[in-house]
C-alpha cells in the first residue's frame, strides 16, 4: 500500500541512475506516437522512439509548426529510459523519479525541458490506487509517462480527432489538458467518497454505533492518502498559474491552469471537509457510547436498588430462630397476617422506588 | 446537500464546454434589464439580450455616460449561456463556473472582464441552503446572474429608484453593491445560528445531556459550509479592497470594498467563535456524562455493600443446623434474644455503613 | 450577549447609512469639549459641535498651535452622527461603524481623517462586557466616541492638568494616551481572570471535581470575546507601531505605540497561556473522573466477591433436603462441628480474598 | 506565581512613569563597575553612578577605546532609575520596563540606545522560578540589570580576567557574552525537566497510573512559561541575527549571536518535543485507565455469573412447600441422591461457566 | 536518550570553547584521506593532517585542479579539532558544534567556509539512533566529521573509485554527494517505521487492543525524533538549493540538492502519514475499549435482571412463616401443584426476560 512504501534506490548510489524496479516488468510499456497542428492528425499507437524523431524532424522541417505527443503507457524500464534519455535529451534526475514512481507531485524546470509529476486516483469503493503521470514538455514535443488504464486518455484523444482549439494551440495547451484530466479525475473520487461520508452520517446519527469505527479509520486513511497528493499538486499549479514556468508555458495556457488551480482547491476543500466531518461522526460515536453505558448501568442498579432489599426481607423471614424457646424470636411467623402483610410491605417498598426513579427520570 | 457533492464535467471535458446541468430546468432563467444614470432610470422586467445589446450602444452613444446592468434570474441553460458569450464577449471558462454552479467564492481578472463569484446563504432553522451568485463587470455593463429568491435585490432596486449615490456612480459601484449584498446577508443567517448556539448553550449549562450531541453535529456541519465559503470570500474581499483589481475596480469604490471586507472578518469571527463554543460544550457533555456515570454506580455500589452484608448474615440465620445434634449447632437460634440481637446487628451494620458514606462524600 | 450579536443593518442597506440603533436611547450622548496646548488648557464639561467648530478656528487662527479634543460619552444617535459629519467632514462609513457598534478593532486611513476601533473591556468577576471605542484623527482635532463609564478617562484629564508631555506634544499623542488606556485596561481584567484560574488550579489538583466544569466553560468563553479584541487590537498596533499611518501619526509617537504594541503582545500571552492551562484542567478532570469511577468499581467488585460466595454457602446449608429419607442428604447439618466449620470455613475464606487483593493492591 | 500575574501600572498612567513597584525592596540594588580594554582591567564592586561616568570620561579621553559594564543586581527602585535615566539618557520607556518587570523578551533601538529584555530561568526540581535581565548597550556602555544570584555572572567576570578575546572585542560582544549566557543558562532547566519527564515516562510505560496526572500538569505548566520565554527570545536572536540592529551590533559579532540563535531554537525544540511526550503520556493514562476498569469489570460479571445461578438454586431447594401435602411438592428433597446430585449438578456449572469464559478469553 | 539530553557546555563558557565531551573516548577519531580528480584518484585510509596539507598543496600546485576529501570517522576529541582548526582555519564556533553533537541540522556560511550539520539515523526495529554528521566546504577541501558505522560510505567510495561523473566534477558535488546520503539513509529507517505501523494497523483493525498503547508511545517517539531532525534538514536542503550558498555551490550542483530537498520533503511526508494513522489507531483503541465495556456490563445487567427476581421468589418461599397459626400464612406451601408452579412461573420470567432482551438487541 502507497502509505508505507516509498521507492527509493539504496542510499549512495549515484543521482539519475535508471534501474528498473524490481516491481516493474520488463518491456511492458508500449509507445502511442501523435502528430498534429491545425489541418493534420497523424496517430501510431505502436510507435517507436525513431517514428517519433522522425516526426520532431518534420515538424521542425515544416517551420516548428505542430505539436508531437509522445504517450508511453506503462511504467518504462531502464532500457527504455535510456533510450529515451538519449533521443530527447531528459535530464536522468526526472527520468530516475519516472522510473522510481510514488514521488510527491512537482514541477521542475531544468534547463533542457520543463517536467511535471502528477498523480491518478482510482478509488473502487474499498481500495485507493494512486498512480505517477510524468509530463515532459521540450520545446513541440510532449511527452507523457503513466501507467493508468489505457481508456483515461481517450476524450483527450477524441477532442484531437475533433480538431477545434486543441489542434491549434501548441504543446503548452496539450501539457495543460493532461494536467487538468489528472486534476479533474480526483473529482469522481471525492464524490464516492463523499456518499461514503454521507451514508456513514446518516447511520451514525439514527444510531452512533462504534462498529463503524474501522470503517471511519478506512475512509480516514484514504483521504490522508488522496490529501497528501492533492496539496503539492495545488501548489504546483499555483507555480504554474503565477507564471514561474513562463517561456515554457504560454500567458494564454496560464489562464487554464488558473482554471485546473481552481479545480484542485475546490477538490482539496472537499476533502478537509469531508475529514472534518469524519472527525466529529467519531465525537458522535464516543458520546454515544459514552451515553448507552449510562443506559445500561442505570437499569443494573434500578433493578439491584429494587430486588436488593426485597431479597433480604425474604431473608429474614427465612432465618430459623427458635420460636419456641422465647417469645421475642420471630414473633410475626406467628402472626395470623404476618405473611400478607410481609407481601405487602414489599409491594410498597417496590413501587415506592419505582416511584422514586420516575421522579428523578431514571426510568 | 452541498457538503458531498461538487458538480463537475467529466473528466477529460474540453474547458469551457457549456452544457446544461441535468439539475437545471431549461429556459428556467430570467432577464432584467436596468440602464441608468444620474438622471435617468430606466428598469425592464422581463428583457432579451437585444434589448441590452441596444442599452449599451445607447450609453455608449451618449459618450459613456450610465451603466447597464442585466441581471439573470436563475440558472441559465447552454443555449443562454451561448448566446451571453456571443452577445458580450465572456470568456467560456467563467461561463462554464456559471453552469456548474457550486464554485469557490473568487474573483478573476480575464483580458475581458471581471468575473467575482460569491455564495448567497440561506438558513431556515434546520437546513442550510447556499446560493451561487455570479459577476461580470466589462466596462459600463454589470451582468450578475443568481438563482436566489428574486425579492433578495429588492433593495438595490430601491436604492436605483430613489437616485442617489448609487445613480451618481459607476458600474464598479453597482458590482460592489451586489457584493455588499451577497456578504451582509450571512449576518441574519449567523444570528440564527448564534440564537441556536445559545439556546444549546443555556440548555446544556443546566444540564450537560448527550442527547444534543445530533443537534451540535448538525450545526457544526452547517458552520463548516459556511465557513468554507466566507473564507474564500475574506480572501476576495481581501484581494479587491488592496487594489488587485485596479482599473475595473476604482480607487473610490476600494474604500467601500474595505468595509465589505471589514464585514466578511466579522462574520468569520463570529463563526469561529461559534465553532469553538460548540467544541467547548461537547467538552461538557463528555465530562457530564462521566460524572453521572459515577454517580449512578457510586449508588449502586453503597447499596451493593449495604445489603450484601446483611443478606449475608439473613443467610446464615436460615441454615438448618441440626440443633439437637449437637450444642455447637447454631445455639443463637436458641437464645431468648437472639432474633432481636441480630436484628439489632443488622441495623447497626447498616447505619454504621450509612454513616460511613456520608463521612466520605459518597451519598 | 456580545458572542451571539453583531449588530448589523438590514442587508442591502446604502453604505454609510446612520441610523440611530433600536437599543441606543436617542439623545443619550452628551459631549465633552477640552482646548489646549503647552500653556493652556480649556474643559468644558458639556460642550456643543458648534463651540468645538470655534475651538478649532481659534487654534487655526494662533498659527495651528494647541490641540481640540472632542469627547461623546455614549453612543450617539443618528441626529447627533449627522451633526458630527457636516461638522468634521467624517466618513460615513466610519460614523456607521460608531452607530452600529461592535466592531472588529481596525484602524483605517481615509482621506480625511485616521480612524481607530477599540475595545474596553469590563471583567465583574462574573460576566465580561466589552464597549466600543471609535477615535477619530483629523488635523489637530481628536474625537473619541465611548459609551464607558465617564470616570474611566479622569487619569487622561489629570495628566492635561497636570501639565508636561501631554501638553506638549500634538493630537497624535493624545491618541496614542487613549489607545494606551484601551490596551492597558485589559490588565485589571486579566488579573481577574488569571487569580479565577489560578484558584480553579489550586482546587483542582486537590480534588479534579467535574462540577467545576461551567465555570472552566464561562471563564474559556470570558477569553474566548477577550481573544477576538485582542487579536485584531495587537494587529491595529503592529500597523500603527510600524509606520502605516505616518502622515497622520509622527515618529516620535511611534515609539510610545511601539510600547502600547508590547502590551497587548504582553495581555495575548497571558490570555493564551490561561486557554492552556483551562484546557490542561479539563484533562485533569477528565483522568480523575475515570480515576474516580475505578476506585468505586474496584470496591464494588471487592464487596461482592467476598460476600457472593459466603451467600452461596450459606444458602447451601439453607436448602430442606430430607435428612431422615438418607444419609447422603446433607449429613453436614448433623455433625456436631458441622456449624463453627462452615462458619470457619466462611472466615476463612473472607480472610484469603481480602489477602489476595491487598496483595494486588486493590484495596 | 509568574503566569497569573503581569505587573502593570494602574491604566492611564503617563508612559515612562518610574515608580518603585511596591514588591521591590527600596535602595536594594548595588551597582557593580568594570572596565577593560585589551591591556587594562579595572572591577569596583560597590560602585556609583557618578564613577562610572568619570570611566566613561576616562574612556572618551583614551580616544574611544576601552569599554565599561555597569551592572545593577537587584531591581532598581524608582530613585536609583531616575538616577540612571539623568546619568545615561535611557529611554523613560526602557527603564519602565526594568521597573514593572516581568517584560516579554524583545530587543528595542531607541534612539539613545539598544534595549534587550531576555529571561534568567531557575527550576529547583519544583517551581520554576522566572527572571527579567535588561540589557542596554549605549555607545561603549553596557548597562545590566539583573535579580538573579550573584554568582551567575562570574564566568563572563572569569573570562573578562582571563584576558582573550573578550577584553579586546567591543561592548557589543559584551552584550553577546550576556546574551550568551541568558540563553545557555535555559539548558539545565531543560535537562531537569527532561529527567523528570524520561523518569515519568519510564514509570508510566511499566504502570501507567492517573496519579500521575498532577506532576505531567505541573510539569506541563512550567513548560508553558518556559515556552513563554522562550518564543519571543528565538525571535530577539533571530532579529538581532540578522543585522536588523546593525550599527549597535557589529557584523563580528551577529556571526556570535548566530550561534546564541540556534541555542535557543535548540532549546525550542526540545521543550516542544517534550511538550508532545508529555501530551502522548496522559493519552496512554487515559487508556491504561479504560483498559483497568474494563479488566475489574470483568472480573466483576465473572464472579456474578457463576455465582447468581447457584445462590438461585440454592435458593430453590431452601423453600418450604409442603412435601406432605402433595407428592408434586419439591419431591427432589426426600430422594436418597438429592444432595448430592444438586451438588454435582452446582460443580457442573460452574466449571462450565469457568471453561466459557476461558474459551472467551474472560479470564 | 537523544530526547532527553543535549550536550552544552557550561552556561558563560567562552564560545569556540573547544573541550572533548567526557562521553567521547579521547584519540577514537581516525583520518581518511582521498584526493581525486578526473583521472587519478588516491586514498589513504590512516592518514595524517600533514598528509592533507600536502595534498593540498598539490591540488593548489596543480592549478587548482582536483578535490581532497578529508574523512574523520568517529567524533574527534579537543586536541584534533584544536589542530583541524589550525591547519586548515576552521572556525572556532562551527568546530564546537562538531564537539558537542546533537546540533540542530543546519547550514552556515562562515566567512572561512560552508558548513553544513545533517544527521544519520538508524532503527534497529526497537530503538534509534541519530548521529550527527558534520561538513565542511572550503576551495577545494570537503572535510567530513561523523561517527557512523564505517562502510556508510563505501557507496560514495566506490563511485569515486568507479569513475565518472563524481571524480569529474568538484568538492561541492562531493559535498551533495554526502549530504545525499545523509537524506537517503532516512528511508530504510521510514521503511521499517512504516511496516511496523502497517503490523499495528492490521492488528488493531482486527482487534483493537488497548496493550498496543505502549507500541504506538514508543513508535511516536522514534518519530518524533526523526521529525526533529528532517524538519531542520529540509529547511537547509531548500536553502542550498535555492542558491543562498550560491559561491561555494555552484548552479550545477543545484539542481542535484534540489533532489534532495525532494527526497526530504518526501520523507516529512511519509512521517506525517504515519503520524496521523497512529492517532487514529489510538482513537480506535479508545473507541474500542469503550464498546467492550459496555458489552461486559450489558452481559453482566443481563444476568444480574434475570436471577434477582428469580432468587427473590425462591427466597419468598424459603421464609418461615408458620402455616399453622393462620390460614393466611403461606397457603401456596400446603397446595398440591405449588411447587411446579412456582417453578413454571419462574421459567416464564426467564424465558419473557431473554425474548425482551433479545427483542432489544441485547443478547
Amino acid at each position: 500500500m502507497a502509505l508505507y512504501r516509498s521507492r527509493y534506490h539504496p542510499p549512495g548510489t549515484a543521482p539519475g541512475t535508471l534501474s528498473t524496479h524490481p516491481d516493474t516488468p520488463a518491456g511492458e510499456a508500449t509507445l502511442c506516437l501523435t502528430r498534429f497542428d491545425a489541418e493534420t492528425l497523424e496517430e501510431r499507437p505502436a510507435a517507436t522512439i525513431e517514428e517519433c524523431l522522425a516526426a520532431l524532424r518534420a515538424a521542425e522541417a515544416a517551420g516548428g509548426k505542430g505539436t508531437v505527443w509522445l504517450h508511453v503507457a506503462g511504467t518504462p524500464d531502464a532500457d527504455l529510459a535510456e533510450r529515451l534519455k538519449a533521443a530527447f535529451g531528459l535530464h536522468p534526475l526526472a527520468l530516475e523519479d519516472v522510473l522510481n514512481g510514488c514521488q510527491r507531485p512537482k514541477a521542475e524546470m531544468y534547463d533542457e525541458h520543463l517536467f511535471v509529476v502528477l498523480s491518478h486516483a482510482d478509488y473502487t469503493g474499498r481500495d485507493l490506487h494512486l498512480y505517477q503521470t510524468s509530463l515532459f514538455l521540450k520545446g513541440n514535443l510532449v511527452l507523457s509517462i503513466d501507467c493508468c488504464a489505457a481508456d483515461l486518455l481517450t476524450p483527450i484523444r477524441n477532442r484531437l480527432r475533433q480538431g477545434g482549439q486543441m489542434r491549434k494551440r501548441g504543446a503548452d495547451y496539450l501539457l495543460y489538458a493532461l494536467i487538468d484530466l489528472a486534476v479533474d479525475h480526483k473529482f469522481p473520487v471525492l464524490e464516492r467518497l463523499g456518499v461514503a461520508v454521507e451514508a456513514l452520517e446518516n447511520e451514525l446519527l439514527e444510531d452512533a454505533d462504534a462498529k463503524a469505527m474501522p470503517r471511519i479509520h478506512r475512509l480516514k486513511r484514504h483521504m490522508l492518502l488522496l490529501r497528501g497528493m492533492l496539496w503539492p499538486e495545488r501548489e504546483v499549479l499555483s507555480q504554474m498559474q503565477r507564471g514561474d514556468m513562463e517561456p515554457a508555458i504560454s500567458r494564454k495556457t496560464q489562464v487554464f491552469l488558473r482554471d485546473s488551480y481552481d479545480h484542485a482547491a475546490q477538490a482539496l476543500d472537499l476533502l478537509e471537509t469531508y475529514r472534518e466531518v469524519l472527525a466529529d461522526l467519531q465525537n458522535l460515536i464516543l458520546m454515544a457510547s459514552g451515553n448507552r453505558l449510562n443506559d445500561i448501568i442505570r437499569i443494573l442498579t434500578v433493578i439491584s436498588i429494587i430486588f436488593m432489599p426485597l431479597t433480604f426481607i425474604a431473608g429474614i423471614y427465612g432465618m430459623n430462630f427458635d420460636r419456641e424457646a422465647s417469645p421475642w424470636n420471630m414473633p410475626e411467623l406467628g402472626w395470623a397476617y404476618g405473611y400478607p402483610a410481609v407481601m405487602l410491605a414489599m409491594l410498597a417498598i417496590a413501587l415506592g422506588m419505582l416511584w422514586f426513579f420516575r421522579r428523578r427520570g431514571w426510568i
